[in-house]
Formats: structure tokens, sequence, C-alpha cells
């Protein structure tokens, strides 16, 4: 199969540069747009992590400059305050763009929560129950299996600049800055093949307007997103009655708990303490959320502008809720903290210890659709991040969800851009069903743990348990960690058929604790560590899996890996000659359990070593390795193939024989001869 | 005590910036040159790998552009060949400079050893043995505690764009290329407080000459040193008879441990494999060290002038030898490795397979002396690298020791500029005494495996048995992991008195097994994962101890920390209150062992939290935490305080109780007011 590949420059002299990510090859013919005449395949609108994160993939995955713009109407990247913490999926997203080290080592970790309530225990020496709070339990941050067991907070302005300083090594504009739009429309007849119009203005002073066209356009441009409005689509959600400020600082307190997350609920309020990371003055950063006391009734909106005052139709409670929030101020946060603090002291350390305050309404909304058609059906215009779903930061998800929108869209983009696939618009598709059902989803959770936080803990009074607070808080560490997002069935996963499947052993996968390593289609591939056979180094799996738009075909042999005709060997050989049918998108990792003797590479399928030989591993236990077929669930006597998308989802399950269904699968999302 | 810190930018807009080192204090007064009078408090020669971590390490801990300059005769970093291993600690030091992410992602982890030997084995079928090789044995390549326990190759030109980016970050001016050194004297008489001249010119034309003067000046030009001559150090060593030829290329081969490093003794000579890290083709580029058959008589020099031709006194034999290597082509090497591989092919892969190749005869000389003083017995110039030890290339070390070599001086040499020390001759004097020592073990290892290593494996007719070569080859593993490394006694390092001191219990160390991890003076603190009281964050020792030139203080408080009038309790107040009489450049690690009960931060001293905060952990064994008592061999019912110097290596070793101790060390090494 013929394929287009592009390389910026000469393989020598890239050898003392940091690797590059390989391109996707194109089967389309190359972009080359007529001087004069602006347009591109993909226009991105806004910069922040979800618009950075797309133009970076775009870039990565071959799309250059000609191909694809993004603009953004601020002048650079944030200094200060809005979204801090990494859960820990998105770690494992950031280490496959080989983007995580500078995070993990530079931000702060958090591997632990603590819960501070009222007092209820006796000073044992005066007999009574002393005023304030008191810790009533520790927990880990995160209790699911993570490659990282912990989130990070760091600055989101460091996050966009990692971000930003690797998609200058893609692509050479970078983002357009200053730059804002103004409208976009799908005109089919001005432009069939271009049919998305975007109107851009010059974000200083309007000037310079001028219309870009494209195939496709992706709205990465917040709360108040311009491409949302412009095609109609609303935020559905209320917002609650609970007033919060926000204040990052360097704090001098006595508090024991305050380089954790605390949860504290005291008689005076709450707060959640963030910690952050180590500042270039040798400091480190607190984050404060702190309850601002009072009750306003609590709204439905079907657009945050209302809420913003100014639909004709705000009503009473929303302009209340609006003006005391704009009443609240930094000395009123630091006091209200100060009170759910007692009996610990709390005070700002030093001049300018405070770096950045903001106070806020928590608000829950999701637009009705993420993606908008063209009338032929095509999917043309996507909204990711903050444009299409708000949520309290509570959970810490912000920034996360909207990065992974992007992540889950960027590839099926490029592949349809790239034209290797056999439907791109039945995976365009998949956007929104996958990911409008994690936005509504996290949402529902947050306006659980929020409400529940914004509560008091007081069971003598009808408020809710401490045990209850947590019972939720636990339940939701799959969705808040991103380990436990699960897509459902569509053309990229294949759910196991029926029961009667998994029962007849039909389905190789044994187990049903997802959240502890059992594969399960829809679900991230856990990562595991493992020897590999051609240098006996350890290795993780999921660095096999690096963010390259690549498909991954894992074939778990089984113990008879060695009999030249067994079920392995077989798997192995039709496997191989099924890759040559498909563009160059799809790698094999293999995994051996132990076998009834040592080998070397003429003992077994030589298919092994051309398709994956630094792909080829031991998976037993031993000195630092696990038994991945006990952490994955599957039979070391049958094995198992399984197929992981681009974006390292698994999208299918089969028996070793199955290598039907995976053909199947494949020729479902890619160009087939 | 006042001090001077100089901060390039304000902390704000740093937030979004990776984190800088923060600066040493300065003492002396800040240093202005007068202008047109070409100044300077440090001059580097020579920019490779030495001299690039010297000025690296000089800048961050604060030496600005205006007080060290770095000049090198290349007009730009290499782009093929060359070193190209890194040893364990070497890794620990780049990771103490955060600058190993890269190396440890992109770089190509060696984790095992194969040994080919002729084979000896009857085929089964025939009952003859079969021509050629087979695999004797396989091998750790690392069997010593170290943080990463593999060593990593990768192309020299990536090290040194990775140490120069990062310096351009703290050096405007960054190293001056094409700049060469034509000769270096002390003048005392003209200019007493910079008496080292310089005099530079244009590298393409020896236009431009010029005179500058340092305080100090590294001499880290190679193997042809000008800085060497021009101060009349000699080289010392020989050569010897065997010539190798060198080869970076892609193979195509069905040898089946090709991305193993192998040694490999065939009865058509032998060959080492090194694999390396895999090139923006996707394919992986492997060394060959290849022997050329053949004697020529070995000869001892003085200087390696003459083995270059120069000298009218190079024999014939060197003269032959010259010849020989001179006659060496990239075909003759393949040849031989090709006849040395068999049964197995190896064929360069495709069109460019090979990147880089050279022959050199094995050599292994070090100076005399490592610095040169001036009339009143003040180290004044000093030369690093290869400037002052060469050898053969088998043991992977030239770059390693090179570094390590800055590493060791560039602190003290801080010290001395910035007044930081209350004797800083004597801390100079150091780098020779502890970085001659380690060049002569060195060689002496290099030389008995360069010598086995190109003899044959042929017991039968005198040669060495395999037994043999490999019980050289692991006695050396300390040596050549970098991690054996122990420096004499001195200022800096204080060794136990005698051995009634450790059987009558004054000395808190039980164990000798250092390579395992048990603490000793003169060694460097080994790494172990710890679990911290403010976060409960894992984390690692060795990232408390970052190359920012700061002492540290390990506290390991014994078992009654938790009683007020206890020896662990005395032992940090004593420390608290002897810091205040030191320059800010102590900080203080603490550990505890397993206590009678959880305790919160007003149940110890307050103290611990007061200078400790984030570097107070339990050292007993949990999930994925170390028992860093045992690993240590500190008794948890003694504890002990370690002193460890600013490049890591342990300074002191006492008792709970022996804080007037630690106090008479730092007095030796800092100002004390």
């Amino acid at each position: 199969m013929p394929v287009f590949t592009e390389y910026s420059s000469s393989p020598r002299d890239l050898r003392v540069l940091p690797s590059f990510a390989p391109p996707l090859p194109r089967l389309s013919s190359k972009f080359e747009p007529e001087p004069g005449d602006e347009k591109y395949e993909v226009v991105i609108v806004g910069a922040g992590p979800a618009g950075m994160m797309m133009h970076l993939l775009l870039t990565r995955y071959g799309l250059s400059d000609d191909s694809v713009l993004c603009v953004d109407a601020k002048p650079e990247v944030l200094k200060s305050g809005q979204a801090d913490g990494l859960q820990c999926r998105t770690l494992e997203v950031l280490k496959s763009l080989d983007l995580a080290d500078e995070i993990l080592t530079q931000g702060c970790q958090q591997w632990e929560v603590a819960f501070w309530d009222p007092s209820t225990h006796r000073n044992a020496d005066t007999g009574k129950v002393p005023p304030g709070i008191e810790r009533t339990s520790l927990v880990s941050e995160v209790r699911v299996a993570a490659r990282f067991p912990y989130c990070v907070t760091i600055h989101q302005g460091r996050i966009e600049r990692i971000l930003e300083t690797d998609l200058l090594r893609y692509s050479k504009r970078g983002i357009q800055r200053s730059t804002r739009l103004v409208n976009v429309t799908i005109d089919e007849d001005g432009d069939p093949e271009f049919p998305v119009k975007a109107q851009l203005e010059d974000a200083n002073d309007g000037s310079c307007r001028r219309t870009i066209r494209s195939k496709y356009l992706v709205g990465a441009d917040g709360a108040h997103s311009v491409v949302r409005r412009s095609m109609g689509l609303k935020l559905q959600g209320e917002s609650t009655n609970h007033i919060w400020g926000v204040v990052d600082l360097v704090l001098d307190t006595d508090f024991p708990d305050i380089r954790r997350r605390c949860a504290i609920h005291s008689a005076a309020g709450s707060v959640m303490v963030i910690p952050r990371e180590r500042i270039p003055t040798g400091e480190y950063l607190t984050r404060l959320y702190v309850q601002i006391p009072g009750v306003v009734k609590a709204d439905n909106d079907q657009e945050e502008e209302e809420e913003e005052g100014k639909g004709e139709a705000a009503d009473k409670s929303k302009k209340e809720a609006k003006t005391r929030r704009n009443e609240v101020t930094l000395e009123s946060i630091l006091a209200h903290a100060e009170a759910a603090f007692r009996p610990y002291t709390i005070k700002p350390k030093g001049r300018d210890a405070v770096d950045w305050w903001t106070a806020y309404q928590i608000g829950q909304r999701v637009a009705n659709e993420f993606a908008v058609h063209d009338s032929e059906g095509v999917n043309r215009v996507f909204i990711v991040g903050d444009a299409c779903h708000t949520h309290s930061p509570k959970a810490g998800q912000g920034m996360n969800v909207s990065m992974m929108d992007s992540h889950n869209l960027a590839w099926k983009l490029a592949y349809a851009v790239h034209d290797l696939s056999a439907n791109a618009n039945a995976m365009l598709d998949t956007y929104h069903s996958e990911r409008h059902r994690i936005a509504q989803d996290l949402i529902a959770f947050d306006r659980s743990i929020s409400s529940m936080f914004s509560g008091q803990i007081d069971p003598l009074h009808g408020g809710i348990t401490h045990e209850q607070f947590q019972q939720v808080f636990s339940t939701g560490n799959g969705l808040t960690t991103g380990c436990g997002v699960e897509y459902g069935g569509s053309c990229l996963v294949e759910k196991p058929d029926t029961e009667d499947d998994i029962t007849d052993n039909l389905y190789p996968i044994q187990g049903t604790d997802y959240l502890a390593g059992i594969l399960q289609p829809g679900r991230r591939l856990p990562n595991v560590r493992l020897k590999r056979h051609a240098d006996g180094c350890k290795w993780d799996m999921q660095d096999d899996l690096p963010c390259t738009g690549r498909f991954r075909v894992i074939c778990l042999t089984s113990s008879d890996l060695l009999d030249p005709s067994g079920k392995s060997a077989t798997a192995l050989r039709s496997l191989a000659s099924m890759y040559e049918h498909f563009p160059p998108v799809v790698e094999q990792i293999v995994v051996h359990p132990r076998l009834s003797k040592d080998f070397m590479w003429q003992d077994i399928p030589s298919q092994v070593k051309k398709w994956s030989e630094m792909r080829f591993y031991s998976g037993y236990e031993m000195d630092g390795v696990q038994d991945v077929y006990a952490v994955y669930g599957v039979d070391p006597d049958h094995g198992a193939l399984v197929v992981v998308r681009p974006d390292g989802y698994i999208g299918l399950i089969s028996c070793l024989d199955g290598t039907t269904q995976v053909e199947n699968y494949l020729r479902g999302c890619l160009k087939y001869t």
C-alpha cells in the first residue's frame, strides 16, 4: 500500500535532539492550499489545555502548519490561578506523549487525603470536647490500579507551557495568538469540501477581520464558547446556591495536614486544602477552597449567559448570588478559612504570599451535543473541554476531562484527514457518544460531592455523616482518577457478546475487578511491568503504546508457544499475514507465560521477531516484574488477543483463535487492500 | 550572617518555567570586572562532557557570566561517534541535576550482559561440536545497589545538547565556541589576585589573539590538552599492542543477543556488542568493538604526543602500530566482525546503515598531577576528564569519569569563589587526592579487562578461561558502575577512627557490604525509598540531595524520638542551634524508625518541622518503602548522624550524641560565626 510520509529534517541531524513521534502515513493526497485562499483541514479555536492538546496531537500525527491552524484570543500563557490538578489517567496520557517527567518531578504529588470534622473526642484532662476540628481519617488518594498512584497539582500555566514547548518542535507557526473567533457557520454551498466558515479578528481592537474555511473545526474556547453559541448548542444543568472562594498562597500554619489534600468540615464552614508545588522562593503554595456561608436559592438554567446576568429572565436569586459573589473579598475568604481551621491558626506567610484568588458559584452544566453535522450527516464542528461541560473544581477534573476530550477526538480527526479509515464519520460519531456520557457521569458525581461538601457534617441535626461523605468520595475514585472511564459499544468498542460467551469460554477474560487491572473493552489498557526477551530490560507495557496514532494488537500467547502447530503459533502467523493488508499503523506486542523451557528466537515463530522484536515479553512474576496474565484476567493456558485503540482504550478482546474477529474489527477502523 | 543572593527574574514569571536550582549564597563581594580588562573568576577550557558539566555546575551554583567563561575550539556539539555509555552513578548524578529523564526514557537501557565463547557442546544429531560461538552465560549488568539498576547508552552529542540546553537557562552567553587556547601560565607578579594568564585565539584562522586573566582555570580540553602541556604535567602509562575497530551501525542479523551487551570471544577474534538507542528512522543502532588481529610490540610512553609520532624518540613498534591503525578500513572491521559472529550472520541494514567508525590502539595513561599550585601553594589550574586520564572504551567509562571529575571539583571551586569555606585551599587539594586515585584504579582495571578481552578464551592452549574473564568483569562492577567509588580520608572525609570505635559501639554502622547499601564515609549516599511524614508521599532519599551545592545532615533518629529528653530530641535541638552559625548551605533530613505509637508534629521537637518539614520520613518497611535502617546498617535503637557533602558523598558518620563531631566537621568546611 503506497503511503506518503513527511519528515521535517534529516535523520542524522535529529540524533542529538529529543526523539520525535513518527507521523501517521497519509493516504489522501498532500494538502496544498492555493495562495491567497485561507483554507485549512482543521481549525482549532482556543489554546487552553484542551485546544493546545488538540493542536499538539494533530501536529504529532503529521498535520502540517498548512493543514491545521490554532487561534487564541489571549496574548500569552497563563501566569497564575485556574486549574491545577492532574489525575492518574491524565498522567498516563502525558507519559504516552513523553511529557510527564517535569510534572511528576516538579509537581506536588498527592498520595493521601485527610478528613477533618468537628471534634467529638473529650479531652482526657478536662473531660470536655475541645472546640474546633479533629482528623477523622486518612486514606490513600488513589484506590485503583494506576501507573502513577497519586495525583499531581501544578500550575496550569506550566502545563500549557510544557504543551506549547513540545508543539513548537512539530509546528513552526505554533498558536496564532491575540486572534478572536467572531462566529462560525457551516456553508456547504460555497465550498463543499471546506464547508466550515469561521470569521476571525484581532483580539485587541477587533481589526483585521478575515474569513477562513476548513473541513473541520474544534471549539476549545472555554465556558463562554463562541463556537458553541454560533452552532446553537445549549449547556444544560444548574447552578447551586453555594458560593466558594479560592485562594493560592503561601501559608504560615500549625495545621498538621497542610501538605495533604484535606476535606475540612467545621461548624464554621467547609474548606478544601490542596497542596501545591514548591515555588522559586523555596516555599510551598497551598490552594484553599473556602465556603462562603449564607444561602441563595438554587436555580436551573439552560445557558450560562443568563447566569452572567445578560438574559432578561435572570431571576432574583441569581442576581442575589451574583451580587454576593462579587462582594467576596480576599479578606473575607481568609477570615472564613481561619474560622474553619480552629483550633489551628493559618495566616499568609510574608509579603506577596497570595498568588491568586477568586470567588465562584458552583454550577454543573453539559452541552446537549458535542458535535454538529453538515447536511450529509458528516461531523464538521466539535466542542471540547469547558466549551461542552463545566463543573465545580472540587473533584479536580477541569483540566483533565478537557485534555482527555481532545485526546479522544484528535486521532479520529487525523484518520479522517489522512484518509486512513474505512468509515471516518462513524469513528467521528463516537466522539460525542463516548465523551458526552463521561461528562454526564462526572457532573452527576460532582453534584453529589459538591452538595455534600457544602453541607455540614452534623448528623445530630439532620446533616450528613462523615461516613456518607467518605462513601461518595470513595465510590467516585474510578471516575475522578480517570482510570475507571468505560466507553460504550460502537464501531470502535466491541463489548463481549453475551453472558453465555463468557461462561462458555468463548471470551478469554476472567474477573470483573476492572479497577484492579482486569481487561474490559472500552476501558484503558492498565499498565503492567514486564521483562523484554531481546535484552532483559524491565519495561512498562504502556511505554509500548506511545500516543503516535497507532493501533496495537497485543497477543498474550498461551503456554503452547513453543509448539509450531499450537494455537499461539497459528495465531501469530495469521496475524502477521493480516497486517500487510492495512496501512502501517498497526503494531504488535507479544507476551508469553512461563514456558516449559528456556528458548531463543529460533524456537518460536519468526513472525514474533519480524513484527515485535522489541515488544516481546515474558509475562510471569519475577523480581520487579508482574504476573501479567493474573493482572489482566487471562488464563495462561488459553491466552488472548487484545486490540488497543490509538488512545490506549481497548477496542476488542478475543480468544487466541479469534484472529478473524481482530481482522473484522480492524477492517471497521482502517482501509483494507 | 549577611549573604548576597542573585536571582535572574521575578519569582512570579518563573512559575510557568521548569524549576531553577537555587544559587549558593556569596560571602565574598560581588565580582564586577572593570571594563576593558578581561578577567574572570574561573575560566574553563573545553566544552565536551567534562567542561560542559563544570560550566553548568558553576552557573547553577551562582557564578554569573561575568564570573565564569567557558571556551571551546569546536564550532558546535558532536553529531556522531565517540563515547556513548552512562553508568549507574552518572545517572544518579544527572538525576540530582534533574537532567536524567530524557536519557532514561530515550536512551538504551542495558540490564544484562551475555558472554559468548567458542562452541564446546556437541550437536545431539551429528555428535560433532559445531563451528563458531555459543552463549556461555547471561548475567545482570549491574550487581550493586543502584538507584537505576542498568546502564544507558546514548549518543554523546545528545548528552552535550542536554547539558548545554540546561546551561543556557543559567548563562546568557553559554559556551564561547570556535575559541582555542594557545597557552596558559601562572603569573603572580602581574596581578596576584588573578594569577592565571591564558592566551586565546580564533580556532578557525588563529586571528583575534587575546589574553585573559582568572583566579582559577580548568583544563577540560581532552587527551591532547594544551592546559596539561602548558603546565608541564605528564601523562604516564602505556599503550598495548592491540588494535580495535569501532563502528556504530544499524544491523541486519540473526544473532540472538544483538540487543544485549555481549562479550564475544571467538577463534576468529573478539567483539564487544553495545546496543544503542533507537534512531529517528525507527531502527536501533548497534556499536561493535572489533579486534583487529595481528601483534605489535607494547610500548611505554610518558606522553601521548610521542605516540602521535611527533617525538623523535618514537620507536619502530609505535610506528608500526600507528601504520597498522591507519590501514584499518570500515570493510576490514566488518569482515573481522562477520568472522567472529559465525555461525550467525551480520550485515549493515540498508543504505546509510553506518553512522560512524574509527580504529584505535588501546592505551591507559594518567597525569601525575591533576592540579597546579602557585608559589603560595594555592591550587590555581586543574585538569579534568581526558586531559588527565585516557583508557580504552571497553569499560564504558570515558564520559562518566570525566563528568564525575567536574562534579567533584565544581562545588569546591564555587565555595572558594564565594568564600563560603573555612579552608578553601585544603578543600581544593582533595580534588587531586580523590580523583587521581580513582583514575589509577580505573586504569588498572581497564588494563586487566582489556588485555583479557583481547586475549583468546582458549584454556587448552594456555589462554584465559571463561571463568577468569567473568571474574575480573564481576569484581570491577563497583568501579565500573561508579557506585563503588570510595574517597580516602581528608578534611572532607572523616574515616571511622579505629577498629575499637567500631567494636565499642562508638561508631553507629554495622556491616561492610557497602555495595549493598551499608554507609561508609567517602562513598556516595545510596538511594532508599521512604514515606514522608508531611504528606504521605513515597519519595527517594537522593531526591532530597539535589546538586545545589548544599551540605546535608541526615539525622537517623532512634526509637526514643517521642521522648522529649531522649537522645534523638537532644540531638535535634543541638543540631538546630548549630545551623544558625553557618552560611545557609546546610540542609537537614530526618528519618525515624517504627515508633511506639502514631504521632503528629506537636509530639516531636519543633526543630524537625522548622528545619526539615518536607524532609522528614518514616524509615521502616511498608508497601513500596524500604527499611532504611537495615539498608544503611544503622541500629534503630541507637540511630546515627550522617553528613553528606554537596556532591552526594558521605563526609562523616557519628552516633546520635556526636553533634560536636558534626559541628567540628562542618567548621572544617564552612565559615563559622
